[in-house]
């Protein structure tokens, strides 16, 4: 785990992954973030068609690898109106661009925290699932991203890799 | 209350307003919605200053009359890019403008369920005040709306008047 803008979370050896609803006081766990897989927010029609052209699903049997990247906007980004923040996502950072190139590599799934409540501890989980011969690849993909304008407004950033346990 | 599109809600004589966390198990309560207000969804900057520099907000003293109008809009709607949500809803259904015509006149707040659970009755929940003399005005507002291309999306409405009662 690595604290890439922000305070980092409590260390875990391993994360449970659990779809449907969530126990927040489960026992025996250090924190539970949560997210919905909600609607489309910024692509185009003709993005998300070449997306679904080119993506596989998650779950693929050499796909071993994979990263939890919650991210947490400032306040100046989700004061601007949706076209501006399109503007900047994609017309200038060229963030649904640059995913593209990295598929079908990645395979990744978005989940929405931000209207669950007003107390989420980030915005959005990104989860992406790769094979270990694919990590540089990874690497250079959030590395693009961290370095584009939109990456200016993350206020808080941890980025956690895992290894699934094959038995 | 009508029930617009689909099944109403049981009658109720008065209702509650309640800011922060909702109790969804509260005694004597047929029902609770509940939603936030979130970021903005589908204006441009232009139209948000537009919006915002003729706009009034909630509580005025006059605006005995309000309505509470929850909608859902069925998944076609919500399978759309959000390039595609915002041509129906604007550049056909012109949503915005015609809400801007009604200025100061009715204020209003939005409230977004969907991404609470995934099993919220509504999509939205919009909140209108306005004077009691202005109800035609308000009405010819909400005729409006439901006459445009983007109500054909819309696969639940309840249309829920109240008046303040004033001590």
């Amino acid at each position: 785990m690595e604290a890439i803008v922000g305070e980092p979370l409590p260390a875990v050896e391993r994360l449970a992954i659990t779809a449907g609803l969530v126990d927040l006081n489960a026992p025996d766990v250090a924190w539970v973030l949560r997210g919905i897989t909600s609607n489309e927010r910024y692509v185009t029609r003709e993005e998300k068609s070449q997306l679904e052209a080119k993506q596989e699903g998650l779950g693929r049997p050499e796909a071993l690898c994979a990263a939890l990247i919650p991210i947490r906007k400032n306040p100046v980004w989700w004061a601007l109106t949706p076209d501006e923040r399109r503007n900047i996502l994609e017309e200038r950072s060229r963030h649904i661009n640059i995913g593209l190139r990295y598929l079908p590599a990645v395979a990744r799934r978005l989940h929405h925290c931000r209207d669950l409540s007003e107390n989420e501890l980030f915005d959005i989980l990104t989860w992406f699932e790769y094979a270990p011969a694919y990590e540089a690849g990874f690497n250079e993909l959030v590395d693009a991203l961290r370095a584009s304008e939109e990456w200016n407004y993350v206020e808080r950033e941890v980025d956690i890799r895992l290894r699934r346990n094959v038995d």
